[in-house]
């Protein structure tokens, strides 16, 4: 029987501001992506993610990011590797923390939004990320994308990982994500992109933007949560996994 | 043979700015009450002195404050529990995180600055506090002053604490401290603070500020690092405790 | 002819968080208070704001606060006086920035949620309130609670004052505002909350909660924007004053 | 009769944490870069600042940064224009405040750090900060590196620009900075860096890394004031132009 992982960004709301539908994204996905707190989140929401999550059964991982709230985390900075690997260390100790409070674990780490770009290519502050995992829980796996140098990295330094790719997202004939500046970057059309995620999920194929299949080898399947559209493209993949029998479970889950 | 405590707030340094002397601190006392990133601290630096302070055997607990650097944590804020509890947990999370990467672990909690005076006496933000530390990790010890409410608050709740007194404040006959605003409140003397900090660690008594003597109960004795003058009062009583016997010594350091 | 203005928390927003419906408030308020960054407000969101107000010729005023992002500035904090002068003055420094930027002029202040609360009464921050707004410019009023001390404060100080009342609040007969923790503090009926509107607009009276005619000096009303409720009821006071004939106008718009 | 500004950058403490000698520095320099929040400087800290400024007659400047504390701004960021110029203006303002409050007038803008080289060739992001000052005060000059394209783009958008070099740095033939890796890029013999500024001051020349005599076009020197060290190269400095005859004195103090 075929199973995959669908992980989602959660937890990034913080203090009076929401964002996103935390409640109907934990009923989709298995893994939930939380905010440390240093992008988004705080201790109080974060806390009461966690809890729901644990709740359900969604397996937690430590959304760790660059210190930089106002930017959402969304803009390239050059941190040191010292930097770095301590920010990694506190954010995912912060997360067990409230993780050991809500009564679960938290089993992967993948970086966020600037970080997690940078790092797909860049070895230096890829190897800082991957030191201070290592530092903190050896265990812990890494998300990254798949088909990234990063992915290998861990790899070699010891570090599970788990690839993913995005649900709504249009590929290379090279297996990369087509920039968002680029027209038909981006999917909206449900049913076809809960298609092409059955296929992903049985053969580890797509269909890249030029007609080409293309292999991505992914683990899960990012979806998000950040808009009303967003969370039914989301329950549509679910609806589609279920009816097809594709198991929806974390790496993590059958440990 | 008689033994006590010493500790120190370290790791107040944040980003470009220092503070304190932690180096020569953690030649000097046995408990290190580290700043956890809400009232000082940044991740690479709490990194380097928990570090530090593995390097030297020096029992290492979480300074959690209200979230206000620009305040040092020294002002009064009106927290509902739900934000103190997450608070906590977030802050002891971080700091083990760290201490895991350095390879120490957090033995206790030592609340800071106006969040410390507010719950010695106020029970709902006390309780929170102490709500805190058990969802996380009840087998931590809360650092508390001697003779203040919290501590039976905490002990009723089924915490471990730990009692300390500070050795450059002036008593009031009634085993309180008298308030910074009165004459003769903070002692500079060291060879005189010297002999106090002996009787206390070999009787359990201090002279009050009426010339009474009253029993102090303390399992650890406060001592600071923020200027040169500070540090070498605590140098001398090292000194003194050395030279009298008196084993310097960390409630966690002999389980 | 009766005239009064209308006033709403405006530029609430944060970074990728949004909060409160800015443009629906424009079209109805004749003063925004805008978040200065303290409690809310990025500098890209306040502007985006204020160059909106301007084009709407709505007037722009000061919504200082305690710095307490996470807080949302709804906590009370023991500030000192020189550092409340400081944060008054720095956040309405910034806001006549960005106001000279888009074309217009700050014309008063109005202290945010627990400083609003707490100044309303507490002399000592209220008066650290007054020296800051005049320091950095004696010609800004200060909007306040009506009926509250803070405003005789202000008056004596040689502040000109904006007196308001709260479009959805209860009153008490002494003409204080009924605590929230009281059964019909806030109000919900869009209809009666636009006829004591008009009521007060014309009459300068309102009916107290416990059916008494009290009389309220207002030379505001606060409506809100945080729910597509809270601006239902806006829009209807707004409604119901241009039916009647109520001019809906700023202190400031007729200098 | 030669003269020439000195400036440095002040106001850089940050709550409880204290960074450089301020009052030394306002008896050396003519023009202060006053820390706007984002990098470094509480509002109370900067009020004190700009207050000790105007009481000598320094000159005051926005060093206006990055929204990197923790990283005091050192840090390269991607910022977008958008995000820039309102940051730009919303530092400016508020140190405008803050200065209109002290008495006294900003009167130039120096970015800070990371900025600051960013800057010097990076013309979106220059544009971005030179559209920030037209924006809230097109009579404001920037500072900036001399020789770097930076200036070139401030006087074709029509801003004043002031060219700075650097007391204690070594300059490359082509008249740049030696970059900070190499060896000797950083000068410690407080005599002969005097020597080089007299020299830069009457013929607005300066001996390159290699011996050659370059032509450095500088109406100000950046000396630094955050070491004793530091301190006593920049009293050298005005002790050496009092006793030669060079004026010391800002672009602005005589207008």
């Amino acid at each position: 029987m075929a199973a995959i992982d669908l992980n989602s960004d959660l937890g990034e709301s913080y203090g009076a501001w929401r964002m996103g539908d935390d409640e109907a994204m934990l009923a989709i996905v298995s893994s939930a992506n939380i905010a440390c707190g240093f992008h988004a989140g705080d201790p109080a929401g974060i806390y009461r993610t966690v809890k729901a999550a644990a709740e359900k059964g969604v397996v937690v991982g430590a959304h760790v990011s660059y210190p930089d709230r106002v930017g959402f985390g969304r803009r390239d900075l050059d941190a040191t590797s010292e930097e770095l690997i301590a920010d990694v260390i506190y954010q995912i100790g912060a997360l067990k923390g409230v993780a050991a409070a809500a009564g679960t674990t938290v089993r992967y780490v993948k970086p966020h939004g600037a970080l997690y770009n940078r790092i797909a290519n860049d070895a230096k502050q890829g190897q800082a990320v991957i030191d201070g995992i290592k530092a903190i829980d050896s265990s812990l796996a890494l998300m990254g994308l798949a088909n990234a140098p990063i992915l290998d990295l861990a790899r070699k330094s010891g570090l599970a990982v788990v690839a993913e790719a995005f649900a709504d997202r249009a590929y290379t004939p090279q297996g990369q994500l087509v920039s968002r500046r680029e027209a038909g970057a981006v999917l909206h059309d449900a049913a076809k992109i809960a298609d092409r995620m059955v296929q992903l999920a049985r053969e580890g194929t797509l269909e890249a933007i030029d007609g080409s299949i293309i292999k991505i080898e992914a683990q899960s399947i990012c979806v998000h949560g950040d808009s009303p559209g967003a969370v039914a493209i989301a329950q549509e993949i679910r609806r589609r996994f279920e009816a097809d029998g594709i198991d929806i479970r974390s790496f993590a889950s059958n440990r």
